[in-house]
């Protein structure tokens, strides 16, 4: 496959030059004064995108599945209830995780394409007159499916029943990308990784943690070792690290978190929203239905894009990439060939997104599908030349 | 300017990611076996892109200009008449090299947008009874207006007049792109550089020579020292270089060539052809003209695309960097602001050009051009669907 | 801190420019038929240097820690009881990961600087009579003391013991830089890391785990979900994974193999072993000890050196950091402040070893250590003049 | 040879890791904005470092014997007399290059090792009683000698002579390294490249013109065309470049800008001399002597260091390169096969420095010079500890 075309996967994005650059560095003494320099900035940088005014994050060297399980296994013990909503591949392999950590899982099944179910998630969370949930976990970016939740809306529902429950929320792929406020929707613990928002390459993943979410590590008996937030923030105090880190990525964050707070966070998200509305008015121009069941759960990240009965988004995938050199996301799951993902988050130009879609469109057109070249094309010019120059003031 | 999406200026090319990779190394002696081992391959690769089948290859540390200089102080004297016709800013800016370094300049005028006039030139030659006409200089590919020259004509109408004349040309932007037969076509002299078909940032001047240009060279009077091809080649024989290396080009080059091979020349040559179809393709379906004045004459590294009159071209390459972030080249010279160029030589996949079309689509509709949307990118979409298997099985 | 000396700590090691330029490449689709081309033979490269016949490989996106881990809770159950020696900060650390899940400690106090003792060993088998013993966990290159213990001695024990109990490696620091015979050594689980000898960045567990360890899996129920050996082999054998592949270190990986296929694996320990001799014989020329109890000891990838009473250690490392921009390792644990330490694995010529001596005498002597300036460096260039030809001739 | 020990040629030297970070970006359109903004400051960046009031800077994509080149022909006419001393391979060549210019030279033969002889300079300018003399040619820096010439004696022998000759410095091997005054010494073109002291790749051919070499520009009749410095003004003067400029170099040349001004260009003098003072001691505890024929010509950029009779100092740099990898330079010219040269400019540490001189030391043990192993490292490692402190508070 071409190296040179974009890639539209839901994460890893494509490395801006400058990130390129940033993690392209040799190796130095994680023991060093010089690493400790590095290192010290990035907790109060991570906490700024995080919107978290206090409680800690921790970073460590692996994906975001381990930033899940360092989440759960830190703060929960075996045998802990857990109240999770299913609507996901991501989701379902949050609680997958949870279930072999012991927990017990009260889930909640919901259509792939809808949100977590907040009215749902209250009515349990009132019926749980002793307390017993400790925690609810919430896919704040349904990577499956292309579906934003609304945090929000599940912290009004913990309010609504009272409920101490702590919200745990996997932001893997919106936060950086999309508007994340840890502090203001009471978040617990919230988990992301370098791969997305960031713009790094995989093997880091980041996770804030409230003062709530500290103080119940202290008695949590779940079990961990190499991803134990005590022994990490413990030599994180001294500017070291338990083990070997992952400098080079490090090094990234830092000048990540440089070019976020350079652009604007506001500014960033309004430009995964201009990409990605680019994306969605092609389809739109295509006559064709996003998995997402409605506006409000459009996510700015990844469009999962339902394709007409009788054909296969997988094989849009396959086609894509081995005659046009470029990567979409298949379906994962329930929605396996039902549907093709277009991913647009990290650094992402509209004429990045452009060719996209156009080759998005050569390869439904090569497959059959009913469409006509060009279409979707022509809807994402026509938006992205009405927005451009408002993105552009604000940047 | 955004550095993500790709350029479309007729050189320098975007960079391939092994390019990148191949000049990014440290610095080595260049006095050393190593770099000897490097660097002696180097000439018979270039030998067979510019299928060449004896005569010598000199690469200096410099720029095409640079090329074209040493090509005529090395082999000419002050005095010597040239035989030159001018049809573009490259033509031009060579003729005005050769008047400078006091070569007495026959220039043919013929209109820009036209190719090298073989029949004039042979008319000229014939005419020349006294064979005061020692070289005939020649621009293969007008990079100022997208046409391509008929070298083989051009060496028919010196054979013709059974003139002894050495031919001159300048490839810079067509070797390694479109077909060059050194050998085939006599050609005596040919001028190109590491920015352009090979694909590596600027800085290499690369020019093959005949043995009758090798010849002339002992007795040639130009005005030479840094450009001096004695020294060059006489300290390349012992594998070393006369002065300080651009070692890393040179391990650029050495890549490129490898490139080149195991594509395999002619697929580049069809694979530049393709792109470039699929560009002419999209110009015509936007009801626009190339400068080149007819289909034999068509470029297939750069485009000069005419804008409708009333209409600047060269706000459509300002628009573009501004608002879009992309660049294409404006028209130079005597078609400044009555074009501007796509250029699309090196590596660059179909989905990238379509990137292009599309910026073009919406910079030209931005700036009141009777264009519809998408229109020129459905054309080059259908052409490339229909192109992409033949392709993928050459390659 | 200079980027410009190399580091002289025991790992992450000096990258070489090919492997900085491996792993320098853009994001590419996980999921794509590329990938697995590029990750298919990592496998039995990996098995090759691990001179493993038959078993699995499983490459973790995380250190060395999460490889201890992977080892431990796929393979072993909480309760479980594991026999292991604690002679140095890393069979330590293994230890306390082991109790953490749960894993029922039986720990061999040996002394720092010893190797892991193969007659306790055995004795603590024999007594064993009822099998309790599930695992013996060995560290063959203790890091903190620069001491390599005899794998085949500890098999032999638990063969004279006719024990059925699996053996553990920590190969972390030895593995691709010393010999390391999974098979022949009957080793079960062997767990290594990036960083060290495959000369990389850090963010790769790598774990190799034989039939029998493969068939404990199968009952064994250590908690783990990220690390889970059942799910990263089984997306593996699809040519994928079971979450976001840490891509740019498989290419890494990749390129590591060759070069070390390239050189030939017994090339390899003889260049360590040379590099490491000659450090030594500098350490003999300054009137000082190692920490390793005896030459049979000596790790051929690092030395901890014993500072003279009333020195310490630790401001040899901070000194020669602040004022020479060079960076070696402290002692840690027990040995704090009573030894440094210099990491000699992974890519580093005669030349680079020098310097690191050179700047270790200076730091001594600006300390006030009884040290002549060059004694060592005599010492060494002597030694290295004499292996130099045999060590080229090899390669 | 190996890629990893640094080069202690007279240049190009090694290239800091920010350099090579600076110079590995993509293409840029080199009409653009973005390339004016980072072109225009190269210009006083430059002044800066050459310490110039007033007068032009000139950038050609070239090496510096281009720059000898355009310094020549863009200010003298053909048959113009040229006072020079021929004092080492780089005055015999720049002599040379004037000579094939069609000048007419007045070289001072003067022994290699010795610097510019400003007493016969003088001599020679006030026997030039009708001002027949139109430039004086110095080479600052004899690379081949390790001789430093005092600019300001002869700036002084002009004066004295009362004489209107421009004054021409060929400061390739000097400039950024070692202080250089333009204007102070009344310097009317000085010529420099990117490959020493701006720690860059070659391929950047530096030139600084006074106003009075300005003016005379403008009836030179010097053959030039590529060099021609009135056309790169006059493009320069837009933001442009009247060809294509060698982006990369140009984007290192801003960052190695920056590197000098962060550092101070007094400290990196004086870092350069204390580098330069270690091998000097070096030398002298080996019981050699160095080329230069007194302290006061010593460079502080490269070293010349005389071989003992009956020993060939091209043979170790040979041996250098076969048997440790290690690059040195050679003798050149005269003193082919008398000296060996050890290149210390740009970002070299002192245990950089060192590693080179424990090279050198195994390599003439090797070959039979009466040396001591060590002793040379000893002395340089002596007075490397007592300046530490000093470069480090400056710094």
């Amino acid at each position: 496959m071409s190296t040179q075309n974009p890639v539209f996967i839901p994460g890893p994005t494509n490395i801006p030059e400058r990130l390129r650059a940033a993690v392209n560095v040799p190796t130095i003494d994680h023991r060093s004064a010089s690493f400790t320099k590095l290192f010290k900035p990035l907790f109060q940088g991570v906490k700024d995108v995080l919107k978290m005014q206090d409680g800690e994050v921790a970073f460590f060297p692996a994906t975001g599945t381990a930033g899940w399980e360092a989440a759960v296994t830190n703060v929960l013990s075996p045998g802990d209830r857990v109240l999770a909503a299913r609507h996901g591949m991501f989701s379902h392999r949050w609680i997958d995780l949870c279930t072999r950590h012991g927990l017990d899982m009260q889930v909640i099944e919901a259509p792939w394409g809808s949100g977590a179910p907040a009215d749902k998630f209250e009515e349990a969370l009132k019926a749980d007159t002793d307390h017993k949930i400790k925690a609810v976990l919430v896919t704040h970016n349904e990577t499956a499916t292309g579906v934003r939740s609304d945090i929000a809306a599940v912290r009004r529902a913990l309010d609504a029943a009272n409920h101490p429950a702590m919200l745990f929320v996997d932001g893997v792929s919106s936060i950086a990308s999309m508007d994340f406020r840890f502090s203001e929707w009471g978040v617990d613990a919230a988990v992301t990784g370098s791969q997305k928002g960031f713009m790094l390459p995989a093997g880091l993943a980041i996770i804030g943690f409230s003062p709530k979410a500290m103080k119940a590590m202290e008695t949590a008996k779940g079990h961990r070792a190499f991803l134990d937030v005590r022994d990490m923030l413990g030599a994180n105090a001294k500017g070291g690290y338990p083990y070997t880190p992952p400098v080079q990525l490090l090094f990234g964050l830092s000048t990540s978190l440089d070019m976020l707070k350079e652009e604007g966070l506001e500014n960033v998200f309004a430009r995964h929203h201009r990409i990605a509305e680019g994306i969605r008015r092609a389809v739109a121009a295509w006559g064709m239905k996003l998995c997402a069941q409605s506006p409000d759960l459009y996510s700015d990240t990844v469009s999962a894009i339902v394709v007409p009965e009788g054909f296969d988004g997988t094989k849009v995938v396959t086609h894509a990439a081995d005659k046009y050199g470029v990567a979409f996301g298949v379906g994962l799951g329930e929605v396996a060939g039902k549907v093709f993902r277009i991913g647009h988050l990290g650094s992402l130009t509209d004429v990045m997104a452009l060719s996209g879609l156009a080759a998005a469109e050569m390869t439904m057109a090569d497959l059959g599908f009913p469409i006509t070249l060009g279409s979707g094309v022509a809807a994402a010019q026509d938006y992205y030349r009405d927005t451009a120059a408002a993105m552009q003031k604000a940047a």
